[in-house]
């Protein structure tokens, strides 16, 4: 039987540090054929001169993203571009009928009045809402599966929906108490010349930033409301508001979210014969047990992201605060693999029909 | 006016990083004269061999820690100790009239119960702990001045504390409703030989510790609890009970904490004309504007352990959140200074009546 | 065609840095199978407790390792243990028939003697050394194909080796001028509770070690001398001896290394025409053209081991300075991939007669 | 008796970590007022906003550095500018008499041609090159005390010409092969945007940049030959050319430097008895027993650029390697103290008959 031809793709504005990792990835990837790389910056040079660190040679050069050309080259796009930039690129590669998966901000909310409020601008392809779908794989799989255009969620709201929705779904928290508390690596301020990004300005500093109002809180409110109302119902309808604090710490890769849920009150007196903690491990398992890229951490042991570093895996536990009946939840990822493009690529397979998990051990 | 003599100091378990910061804070300090460093591990070497790093060269040696030979030796003793041991070398040296600072555990708790619960033994010197006084500087003042034994605070209690106290004093807050989440640098954890705490496995790594009932609660809240009754009560009435969620984290010094509070709803309605922000701002400014080492940050800027690396400052800024009525509040400490050695200085220069920062700039 | 059935592996001693490379390569490796993994402290516990970061859910348990039981699991046995600890486990492995790949310097010297001189104690099975290949894929490829028991290069020795031999071989440096200095990450001085590799007492540190005399000089300038006279000649008569400076710097993976060499004056005067630099990269280019993991430098790059983590590759590059006649070349690996368990499955690919590639990418 | 007036510090182009390493070594400095400090980018900002690790509260506020406002504000000056913008600054001060100490590279080379072949454009003011001292207080301490133009030496070449010219001036070692191997911290780049000093781009890597001829090359070999020849003989003369290769790691502060000398055979021989090791000690001793920043380790230990963070010390060790009759000597500093700020402030010591020690421990 002849192998089935491989599925072609093209990376636009791939110089930035998602941008190198779906490289990567499509690279290894067995069912896929990278076509192109574009990027204004590097447009000219060899993929290789760019990306030393790739795993083989090819003989791809970096183009400039130029529609129409662009759109000959491949029927899957993915698109590492700023927020704002991506938007002119999915309005004429989806007209073309092409499949993109947008790892920026643009389409993941229902609302463009919603987007002005957090990114500050006028969304720029409101027309093309409607028709994204918001790419969790663990939460949006049908959706996924048929969709032409896949906003791929963010890093830090990946890190905290995960371990939420279960227990958004399952109702047994109090929902205007939820705080999240996360940490980020530096890769996630991006490959720009910044110098508050500078070696010695990271290093040996730990600090927070965009308190109390980070862009990223546009998406998780959305998804949790959703999971709570089943609809994408007008935001100021939204009940549910939560306390984020992104900090910023000296390491490469990886997000670390502590949650702080107050528990239902009936959900504490339910389970008092088996314990809170178990009764929530009830609902984890039931979630997340067929999820190949969620590890539950059931041994005692707390997420770290070193365990996840280079993966596509969450790492997720809780512990039950008996003094003050909350509960804690854990949650470790790689912002750039399941925070970014391994999740692209994780939704890819989905839509393709391939093992979820094709390309990406 | 002949110089009067110099205090002699001896500190005794030097060899962790707090001693090590001690012997240099101590050999720095114009009043002080370093009078010998005790050392099970390195006794017997030169204490310039052991610490290259000193400011300069010494004659001392590593001595053994044997009562009574070590009660000789000075006026005032600093305990770098663990916990459990340093009450054992504070009892016979309080007897014999010396002064005495502990850095360790030992006897910041009022209630020998709440140590036997969060440390999980009796207390090895009960009898002692009404004699000795918390040895904030900024809460405790009065208290240290006339002490005799002063209970060093705890790295995370301080970073806690100093940013808590005032609203949990101006009665701001929902006192049932604090969460405090903290990273800290490695050397938090002690120079001992820890699979763990290795450069391999801390570095690129983020992970929590000690969820949900760190030790350090202990005297958080009793501290919290005695600003609001004006007592140390029994712990069973203590009505403060609050989340703490550690964080170990690449650096090598630092604490950043991060809080969240409800505004209690009538300062909220009180200060709609102001602004809750600046509301908080005035009580922050009126505990704090004579404090030396408390910097207050009003220039729109963060935290951020880098500014106060070796240095006793602790920075504290606060923002509100309208959209959950919350008040953030954020602080940074070097947790070797501030945290423990810096502030153990602070407490003996106000003991002996000296500016508050004398060696410590 | 059924497919054939997979290669039994076990990993003896799998519970540090290098062991638990192994294991992840050889669960990702397609044409083999992880038979059993042993360790004493950590007999008993899952491998995937020991090991949260692994791609993918095994059933394995650590194991202890006991010869004769350990004999049955598997055909070919990987040792990643300590020196003089690796020979003991080898004898009866390789006197049962089984293929041994030997992590440790036990088997990299030809010469007993030499091993008493470099690592203080007798040979513990100076039998087999004859037996022994040094597993340098690029360099004892034939005797690896046939070899029952390899000896894995040092990660040191492959990072100067590597850039040396081809100078060696084409005559064109002198003999005994050559300098390398290197710096190595510190997953190099394994998983072991020592308080110099804490993280305090490594972040933020630059500091050489063993100097002048450095154990990995021995199997360096064996194969140096080997390379230049063809036999593994008495070291008595070895005409090369070099200098080594090995660092410890704050990185976890990684070894860069710095050689100088004064060029051989009839190649520098031969060499006017075309220049020396690009003489020299004939000679690399020659060497190193079908070499799947050597990536040749040519594109007026220099090599970062940020660009080597993680994978088998090696980087070369190479300046000639015409102010003093020398030649400075420089090297990049992953000390724990192509430095030891990548170039062990390397060697291993060799000998199965698969593409060397395979499980490596 | 009044206390003498301090003397006023205007420091120009203090927007960098050299210049704001200055400002707290100004402000610390018992006999110093800061008068001014100046940048552009930063003109008319609070210093405390700038720099919020400051030790003390100041009014000062950053000013835009305008000849000849700039003149009027104090009688010393030290320049933190980059290189060929300095020299503009000190001609006009000079002209007005006032003491400038420049941190660039602008006057430490006596030969306006040698400064065009390493810094690639014309020397901006080569009328003032005789007027200027190579400030390096262990070896030009009799100019420094009556210069008016002090040239404050480069960071590698500081960790480099401290350990190499006792050796020099002892004439032990061959001259034509001295080669030199330095790792610097990121903060030696300066607090620039430039992607490639990204915390990304510099954590997890190890690499080597501007091979084989760096700039300060032209420094070190200028004063090597002047320690040599006994006057700044024309370059073409200079017997002396080193190899010199700096590496980037990911540290903020710190060069190592490992040297590697060839011993004159004569010496050797003539050390017979005592033993080369023990030979070089007394030339180190002898060097530098009364330099209050020399830390010689004669206690088996080996320099750690952690030792001296912070701090104005060098540290040096050496080792004698019988195998090759090679010497190899092994140095750490402060890149931004010794080997910039802090040593510009001990020569301001010298100049001004203060302890050499002043405002520096």
């Amino acid at each position: 039987m002849p192998r089935p031809t491989k599925v072609n793709v093209t990376i636009v504005g791939a110089s930035g540090y998602s941008g190198e990792e779906l490289t990567r990835l499509v690279l290894r990837h067995p069912e896929l054929e990278l076509a192109a790389v574009t990027s204004r910056q590097t447009a000219g040079q060899k993929l290789n001169d760019v990306f030393q660190a790739l795993p083989r040679k090819t003989d791809l050069v970096f183009t400039s993203p130029e529609i129409p050309d662009l759109i000959k080259t491949a029927d899957v796009f993915m698109l590492a571009l700023p927020h704002g930039v991506a938007a002119g690129f999915a309005e004429p590669l989806v007209a073309a009928g092409k499949k993109v998966f947008d790892l920026s901000a643009d389409f993941r909310l229902r609302s463009a009045d919603v987007y002005k409020e957090f990114y500050g601008q006028d969304h720029p392809a409101p027309a093309l809402l409607e028709k994204a779908v918001y790419g969790s794989p663990e939460w949006h799989k049908a959706e996924i599966k048929s969709a032409q255009l896949v906003a791929c969620p963010g890093c830090y709201p990946t890190s905290i929906l995960l371990p939420t929705l279960p227990l958004i779904k399952a109702g047994v928290i109090v929902h205007d108490r939820i705080i999240a508390d996360s940490m980020s690596g530096v890769s996630g301020a991006g490959r720009k010349a910044d110098i508050d990004f500078l070696f010695v300005e990271c290093n040996e500093s730990l600090r927070a930033y965009s308190v109390p109002k980070h862009r990223h809180l546009s998406e998780i409110e959305q998804e949790l409301n959703f999971r709570l109302s089943g609809t994408y119902s007008s935001p100021s309808d939204a009940s549910i508001k939560i306390s984020f604090t992104p900090h910023l710490v000296p390491v490469n890769r990886g997000i670390h979210t502590t949650l702080y849920f107050d528990l239902d009150p009936m959900f504490i007196e339910r389970s008092k014969l088996t314990g809170c903690e178990k009764a929530i491990s009830a609902i984890y398992q039931e979630t997340y047990a067929n999820e190949p890229f969620v590890r539950l951490l059931t041994n005692g042991k707390l997420p770290d992201t070193k365990n996840v570093m280079g993966s596509n895996f969450i790492e997720i536990a809780w512990r039950f605060d008996a003094r003050t009946n909350r509960l804690i939840v854990l949650s470790a990822i790689d912002n750039i693999v399941k925070g970014a493009s391994g999740q692209a690529i994780q939704a890819l397979n989905i839509m393709y029909g391939w093992d979820e998990t094709t390309g990406l051990h």
